[in-house]
């Protein structure tokens, strides 16, 4: 197939088109580089399959020839306040990557009677009063909220995705994306898992919030873009949740990423900040299960053995 | 000031226009009339303080001088699947509406410094758990229901508009419109008084689903515009809800319509069909009150006499 991946220079993005290279297909990325880097495609310069323009996919994109897919996987997803490329810092971009950006991925894929697949996420459940979320949960998303600029923007995304299916037979899938980690993560992306990792590397004593009992679940990039892509094989139109439902809590986490890293740096204890992020959010991979025959395969320990030697060259360290 | 009307040719839209005229004001309507009517602008063709421009604002939209005010109520709103107007047959018009659509509006208003006001709509609360309904309950909305392309456009507009509100600081107000009756209303508009309004002028007995015991809450048209036209005036930028919280049995407004228009020919009783329309929904108008100092004033009695002449002219009726 001649598959186009949006956002390819991003962290999943990235890993997808390798994946695919890997299958065998041509891949067209493209990335705007407002928060894909460059490096994380800078292997496949010479790879004959692939190819890539520099597009912000929210304005109008022309992709030549033929395309048999389209994988719309651009958009600001950090919700670190700090950071110049989340989404706090980058609200109306992130709207419209999810508005317009899909809009024109779905009308390729109208044009081209390509298949297309939209990276939503577990965002779209917002602060979930269900545990673990099904994908016939609603969610609990404030759309006047600080946050509501992604959460929102994939909601649309969403919405949209099933309109073209159902109007215009587009041939569409919708995947739910849950906490992922691996090689190419931003370690300064906010999220509790990076961060950890960030600090153990360093030497330092990790920071737990409150006593550490709140709970997440990662998944390993690798098995997420397994799953996304059997879901791109598939014929299924509905969304299906992608992640890893092994849910620990945040302690666990600390200790494994002490114990892999060798870090003897120990915890801080801090008091629990204000409440920015969901307490618990955790995927009920029933379906994916079901229809995909997917579930994933790397545990905590063997992820984070994988990613460390990206990390430690990431922040220079031998 | 000098204002700017998207869906100027629409039920509401066309009677901002009456409004804001009668205050004082230059008026600029924009229509596609994809939904909206040049027959509820007719009146306007010769005031020297209204102009018209037959412009999709999903698409790029041009405004020749100064703008002090634009309102974007643009947009397919009726839920009758068997309306070739309604949402369910505009599918991604209604969503280009809410997203593209707002985008342009508050383009124009941050361009112009200009005051932006957002038609959202009660919908965004979805089928709700609570009742009456608060501006801070986040909704129960399925993203990929089929009602989706109408709920998530306004949960998308709503967002969007806080976006440039706090990022970009244009002066933005929201208000989420409840369920409203009067001269202009589609009577095919598929919701359960104007059914029965229809039904009533001629003369047929009107049809009740299931025991009639399920409520409703309507607002008379002036009634409405008056608290949208306070929101404009005022500087709140969170949501607000405007509608009439008098809630009522369909039975109860059955009798009502019956008995206003004379009509004899009583009620049919038949079973419930699929519960597409949420249960009940009725606003909580605390907001509205403290704020704009605003409350709902017109009987439904009254609401009904008033707009009969119009309806009975539209069916031909004497």
């Amino acid at each position: 197939m001649r598959i186009v991946i949006t956002g390819a220079a991003g962290f999943l993005g990235s890993h997808l088109c390798d994946h695919l290279l890997a299958d065998g297909h041509e891949v067209i990325g493209m990335d705007n580089f407002i928060t894909g880097s460059p490096d994380n495609i800078a292997h496949l310069a010479h790879n004959e399959k692939f190819s890539f323009y520099k597009r912000d996919v929210s304005n109008y994109i022309f992709v030549p020839g033929k395309v048999d897919a389209i994988l719309h996987f651009a958009s600001p997803a950090s919700p670190n306040p700090q950071s110049k490329s989340g989404y706090f810092n980058l609200p109306i971009q992130t709207m419209k990557a999810g508005a317009l950006g899909t809009h024109n991925c779905l009308g390729i894929a109208r044009a081209h009677n390509a298949k297309f697949l939209l990276a939503s996420t577990s965002e779209i459940y917002g602060d979930p009063e269900i545990h673990p979320q099904t994908e016939d949960y609603p969610g609990n998303v404030d759309p006047i909220g600080t946050r509501a600029v992604y959460d929102e923007a994939k909601r649309f995304a969403e919405s949209l995705t099933m309109a073209y299916h159902r109007f215009h037979n587009v041939n569409t899938s919708i995947v739910r994306i849950f906490n992922t980690y691996g090689p190419r993560l931003d370690l300064e992306d906010g999220r509790a898992l990076p961060n950890m990792i960030h600090q153990a590397l360093l030497g330092q004593p990790l920071t737990v919030y409150g006593d550490g009992s709140q709970t997440r679940s990662f998944c390993y990039v690798d098995d997420l873009i397994d799953g996304i892509v059997k879901l791109l094989y598939s014929d299924e139109h509905f969304p299906v949740n992608i992640g890893n439902p092994n849910e620990m809590s945040i302690l666990q986490f600390a200790e494994i990423i002490n114990k892999v890293t060798g870090n003897t740096a120990g915890i801080t204890y801090v008091d629990a900040r204000s409440a920015r992020d969901p307490q618990r959010r955790r995927p009920d991979i029933t379906r994916a299960k079901s229809i995909l025959n997917w579930e994933p395969k790397v545990s905590l320990e063997e992820g984070l053995r994988r990613s460390i030697p990206y990390f430690k060259q990431k922040l220079g360290i031998a």
